[in-house]
């Protein structure tokens, strides 16, 4: 039994690793930008810098980089085995064994890999959101959407340990190209990446009048002007945060039909903006979700770990493993 | 312990009624049309039914019905306390708790209640196609589709018991209305329901010139004469079965991308058309599935009980229950 284990979340942009004791507490933090660098094969830069969070951390704790179990989040589908299988938005680390990789260059035998949004839904249902909930399901909105389901108070893994990749729920057949190569994904609607197309196509189709003319013309128009004009009460941008929260209603409304979750936790990047989204998203669940009335309530929370929840579980999943 | 029990399942038109020995094998069988009326209060009319048919099983058998489990597969949204909670179609049980109304009418405490598609589920996870595996969905297409999940080797119930309910999983946002009161719904385009829509939108449009010619006029032309032709190689009806078996792995990717199941397993009345519309599906499913070359291949096979899934599952659930 060990006093603190780390926790990395590796995201396509910025990699965040948390030192954290059995309990939740957070003691320390750092981050580094996520290397694109293929020269040294698949994984190898990523494990470069990792490596030098997790022993910038241990040195400021003042333990042994190889004694403290470690967990990486990664964003992409883990095999039980943890290698990183598919990994769209992480492409130079696909295929890779970053376990491996760590324990090489910590000259440790304790670090476990884990999808990251699997990651976010085990801290969130030990220490947040998601806590004394047997049937929910954690979604995480950024660029893509990820997802961790609970279901009877475990997380579903499937056969390969690929659950939860909830993003790539069609919800509009031979809709808009998903840089997973298929159409009409979820994700394509209701993401950080769902926003800004739909924020382009908003501005190009005239439904964004005054931000147009703000920023210039329609192509100038961003995602992030959206949020900040529906946050001080811009109409046109009200209608279109709502929009979202259309679409985040309906891909709940799927996953409540086939898994009868009561409860979602909503995390990740675009969850700042979550009290613009997600009242519209829990008022339209009510008509999208099959025979509504016949079921006790559904409930949409933010998560309570926010951009932390991956790297907390991640953190989570060493400690249970190390056990 | 008991050496047998029986199984009911009650469809939408039809009720089947087995007697079923611990090892699976059926020692008898009963049908009747499902009565749909209502001036007795909900469900009584249903009891009333399968209350005939449960007593001819055991008189033929020689037991007594009192002592013999009972297990009733019904379609819609069955609470865990046995409650139909939501059944779109059997509405005049709506509401009902049939395993009381039964429970009365049998003299009997054994009687038990679940959603027919779960039954199925188990009868194949048990006996038939999903034998062995631990992750896994009974996908069971009829007038509509009904489904059964299996992860990590148990049944996913959901919070209430409605888990399952895959067929309102939304594919086209906006699409076609449902009688759920929904829009979109996968087994308006993948069900038997579903092959009917397509059939005379096809007829419609042109491109099924035989069929019309044959049937006098495109009102004419019904799903059952598109899976004729089929059989028969007509090119035109080909397509439209193809056409099925698109819409039909289009949801079973979904389901793979958020359950990572390995395995589909096929039942329900249209499955008798199965060998046209599973081949097609089978193919389809390599470009639908996300990251589909990462994982181990998907299987998708026939049940192994057919039309009698349910029913030996409901028995099933009565043999568990009950010991």
């Amino acid at each position: 039994m060990t006093d603190v284990a780390i926790g990395v979340d590796v995201g396509g942009t910025k990699a965040l690793a948390l030192i954290v004791a059995r309990d939740g507490r957070v003691l320390g933090e750092v981050r580094a930008q996520t290397p694109h660098d293929h020269s040294d094969g698949a994984g190898a830069a990523t494990a470069k810098v990792l490596t030098e969070l997790i022993k910038e951390l241990c040195d400021r704790q003042g333990v042994r980089s190889g004694d403290v179990p470690v967990g990486i989040g990664l964003p992409g589908m883990m095999r039980r085995d943890g290698r990183l299988a598919f990994a769209p938005n992480l492409q130079t680390a696909s295929g890779a064994d970053l376990g491996a990789l760590l324990g090489q260059s910590l000259t440790s035998s304790i670090v476990f890999c884990e999808n990251d949004a699997n990651c976010a839904a085990l801290a969130e249902h030990e220490w947040g959101a998601g806590r004394g909930i047997d049937d929910f399901v954690m979604v995480t909105l950024g660029t893509g959407i990820g997802g961790g389901v609970v279901a009877d108070g475990k997380l579903v893994r499937g056969r390969s340990g690929f659950a939860g990749e909830i993003g790539h729920m069609v919800v509009v057949a031979r809709g808009a190209a998903c840089h997973c190569g298929g159409h009409g994904c979820w994700e394509r609607y209701a993401s950080g990446g769902g926003l800004h197309r739909l924020t382009r196509e908003a501005a190009i189709a005239g439904r964004l009048p005054t931000l147009v003319t703000e920023c210039g013309n329609a192509a100038s128009v961003r995602a992030e002007d959206v949020t900040a004009a529906a946050a001080r009460g811009l109409d046109e941008a009200v209608m279109l945060m709502k929009e979202v929260g259309w679409w985040l209603a309906l891909g709940l409304a799927n996953l409540a039909a086939i898994l009868d979750c009561g409860h979602f936790v909503i995390g990740g990047g675009l969850s700042s903006a979550s009290e613009l989204v997600l009242p519209s998203a829990r008022e339209y669940l009510v008509d999208l979700v099959e025979g509504y009335s016949a079921r006790p309530a559904i409930t949409v929370t933010s998560s309570m770990f926010g951009p932390r929840s991956g790297a907390m579980g991640a953190a989570l999943v060493a400690f249970e493993r190390h056990s």
